[in-house]
């Protein structure tokens, strides 16, 4: 069969672009379709209630004939999240590196879904036949092993997708970045580069993950007659792994507190990715039987999360661990944007108990800063630049960066979510929009919350709800019980007796009038109580509580 | 009358001491009392629906007779934003700058206020007597004008409370900070330094605000073709100066948006802290007579503050002014802890509009860095540090500042609120605790929303509320109506349908359970439905809205 040469490559973001998380990229060529990345965003501050969102794959569900598989780029929550949910619509087989497929196995058999599709773990280096694609994983360094960038060759040209990813010289487990692969597949030509934007508006170079463990060496033999404890991200296998060296050169035994933090602990020493010497990790409950500047305890909670270990310890809420003045707590992360507050009360908590708080040069950053961006830029040259990773401002900045580096203002696309990108070596363009969004998941429920749900309760939660509930004689439509007055979340009843006395009032004001005007039609019913009850508490409290009217009626 | 020469001065910090905001503190000899600063603070997160937050007076309003006077260190909100509701209960003289008054007046005139006490202005360098307290202004450099230090001399020593300060050899109105002042009250002989912690946790010397007159000159020639937006502070009357400078350099004109800015620029222009070129400030009605190259808008909403004019403008729902690509938009300012989520967002939209954003070099903190802290003390040289204003970690880090500078860690003092600091030159002691807090202020409700209303409204947030009502026939507490379910923020009940009904009749199980075992007590069988309901509803959705039985009864 002929392959028809005017066949364009399609480019389709199904999240994540301009949103931080949800990253899924579908790549689509004829009747071949390779996914990559598949991860869950956490809820903005508006999302009340809800747990984590995922992409809205209609599309792919549409075309499941034409998917060929789901490639990975590394094991992070926004990147491989979404799979417990997304393979049950869609069981397509999966490909990774090691430890990426070691955190995903995890996943997948937490949800009984280890058998819904078939899975291949791939080395970096190797490349894999997908349809009309051949897709190379290329070795990169990121705050987790095991990274890789994508070189995606299709009939219509090559992309490059980096991933998230940094350039690291001196990194802690395994290799540096394969620049020279990079630049061999620069040499040929490359259609488009998607390149990662989280750190796009930050000057220089991120440092290398090693100047960290150097840091932790430093406070270690400074600080030798306190107890430590370290805060940083479950993922980061690489951090830990520095940890556990400083400790083991300072004599120190080390305990694993959180939840997450264990799980990718014990699955990434499974597979060799962490170096752990003998008798250095211990379990908390043999904790007791050493002295605290014999100790070092790694957890989650770097971020500020209310429900994780080291939030639980700063508010005295830790059943085995309380803080005791000396002790020296480090901060081995920075604020992700939006958890600066929730960081600071850990901080503040911890300070109070008397702990001495570190959190200066105790992280570097696992993105690319600009002078990294320009170095793939110029090792890849491609023909089209794509940013992905980060918000839009950061896209923006790359776009910049490219702009700087030559490449024409007409050859830069910043998509939106459901953009479709046609391009070939001739032209590109944003051809078509799919339909694409964030499906909300609050517990079991896996989209029943949606706009109106979220807007109830962001009222909810401004003022509360008043109820005002009464029963009606069927036919007559006389008042047989009521009007009552409940509310919650509006004021403390206790002290607003009379206004709650007047509200009834109100109420049974609205509906006298209706009896009297003849008006039987509940609906109607309904808006004289909102109203005239609205209209009241408004008067009394500037506030607009949701107002709630029930009408139950006896024959 | 003979003088108590054993009496010792009591500090007691009313409020904002490790809180951001509501300053306020009481120094307290005999029966004298002088308050410094009266200031507000704005909700945490979990204030679901709060509007604002005031300290509790009790202990001065149980020793109102004491009351000499409230002096102001400066105009900001967490300064004397309190003001109008304390007034009220604490109606006692005022004195304060002549900018500091002028903002309280307007607030004042506001709430209908202006005849409740005495009103002095006070010039920086006057002293004034208030009881056995002698009050002394002192100059210093802040991110709004007139701001002042206050020495306050007590028969048992003197204090030396900087307020918000900065130092700011350069000032753009004004005179530096009088440095020489604090030297020679220092060499006489300071008891304690109240010093401003803030930046106690950053290395160096905060740049002067003439600074960033630079940087808003260098913007304006390398974007003489587009419109110029500059958000920033309100209340910072030096920074909208040196944008009407620059604007008037480069034959702009100035329109000012956001009601907040309106009012502070019109208060400072009136009393002559802004000095404004003829026909450069013009209204915004005109600006549709002057093309984009000659306009600079000035606006709130730096802080990305969702009704503030700039998110307003970002979101495209402000009624006359609309971004164009190209536009200009400056944030002339950091996000406060907290906000940097909120101000990415505006970043972001302002972005996908088209907007060049800047937001580096166009603004310098009001507050001093530790080469700054270090000045003061070594100037002061107090016998006891007392660090104020800031997070508990930054009054952390001014104590070990002042530690190095060789003062005994039992003269350094971190209170809390209610804390009673019983000091002369012989001792200093907590000697005591008073009765303080967080009144939260909700529309017209002071203090009538607490802790039992906020966590109804956090629990309505997460889960919504499902409503049980149900009409029983008095005594024979047989079902006459219902039960019915009601729910808001649960779940989208249209698709819930089948959920609904089955929540239905495990409620009427529940009922007919009470009746067959004769129950006929409402509170248990509320408590049946509850606990039934939330079962249910857990088991098969995994969530936990709050659950409301409603009983009515019919005769």
């Amino acid at each position: 069969m002929k392959k028809n040469q005017d066949q364009k490559l399609r480019i389709i973001p199904i999240g994540g672009l301009g949103l931080i998380g949800m990253n899924m990229t579908a790549f689509e060529y004829n009747d071949s379709i390779v996914i990559v990345d598949c991860g869950l965003a956490f809820p903005e501050n508006d999302m009340l209630g809800i747990d984590l969102v995922i992409p809205d794959v209609t599309y792919l569900k549409e075309n499941f004939d034409k998917i060929k598989g789901m490639v990975f780029t590394h094991g992070h929550e926004d990147h491989i999240g979404a799979v417990p949910y997304i393979l049950k619509e869609l069981p397509v087989p999966i490909y990774a590196t090691k430890l990426t497929m070691g955190l995903l196995e995890r996943k997948l058999t937490e949800h009984g879904l280890m058998k819904v599709s078939k899975r291949k773990v791939i080395r970096q280096g190797q490349s894999i036949n997908l349809g009309e694609f051949r897709i190379e994983f290329i070795r990169t360094n990121h705050s987790i092993a095991d990274a890789v960038a994508l070189a995606i060759y299709s009939p219509a040209g090559v992309v490059v997708h980096t991933g998230d990813f940094k350039v690291d010289y001196t990194p802690v487990f395994g290799d540096a970045i394969d620049l020279q692969r990079f630049a061999e597949i620069g040499k040929k030509g490359v259609l488009a580069l998607m390149c990662d934007s989280t750190n796009a508006e930050r000057p220089g170079f991120t440092a290398s993950e090693r100047t960290v463990g150097r840091t932790f060496d430093n406070i270690f033999s400074e600080h030798r007659n306190t107890r430590i404890i370290i805060a940083t991200f479950a993922s980061n296998v690489d951090r830990v792994q520095q940890i556990i060296n400083s400790a083991y050169k300072y004599g120190r035994k080390v305990v694993v507190e959180g939840r997450s933090m264990v799980n990718v602990i014990s699955t990434a020493s499974e597979l060799g990715y962490l170096n752990i010497p003998e008798n250095t990790l211990i379990d908390m409950e043999q904790m007791k039987n050493y002295p605290d500047e014999q100790m070092v305890l790694i957890t989650t909670g770097s971020q500020g999360e209310s429900m994780a270990a080291l939030s639980r310890i700063a508010a005295n809420m830790h059943k085995k661990i309380v803080i005791k003045p000396g002790d020296t707590v480090i901060f081995s992360s920075n604020p992700i944007p939006g958890n600066e507050k929730a960081v600071s009360k850990v901080i503040n908590e911890l300070s109070m108990k008397g702990a001495d708080v570190i959190f200066q040069d105790a992280h570097v950053s696992g993105h690319a800063c600009q002078e990294e961006i320009k170095l793939i830029y110029s090792l890849v040259r491609p023909k089209y630049a794509i940013p992905v990773h980060g918000e839009y401002r950061h896209l923006k900045a790359q776009a910049e960066i490219a702009r700087n580096l030559g490449i024409n203002k007409d050859n830069i696309f910043i998509l939106k979510p459901g953009d479709v990108l046609e391009l070939d070596e001739e032209s590109a363009a944003v051809a078509d929009h799919v339909q694409t969004g964030a499906i909300l998941v609050d517990g079991l429920g896996i989209g029943d919350v949606g706009n109106i749900v979220l807007r109830d309760r962001q009222h909810l939660a401004e003022d509360g709800i008043v109820i005002a509930v009464v029963t009606l004689e069927k036919y007559s439509n006389q008042i047989l019980a009521g009007p009552d007055i409940v509310s919650r979340g509006f004021v403390y009843v206790r002290e607003a007796e009379d206004l709650m006395e007047e509200a009834r009032e109100v109420v049974e004001d609205a509906m006298q009038g209706c009896i009297s005007h003849r008006i039987s039609d509940w609906g109607k019913m309904k808006n004289a109580i909102r109203d005239s009850l609205g209209e009241f508490l408004w008067k009394r409290t500037k506030r607009r509580p949701m107002i709630l009217p029930i009408i139950m009626e006896v024959e």
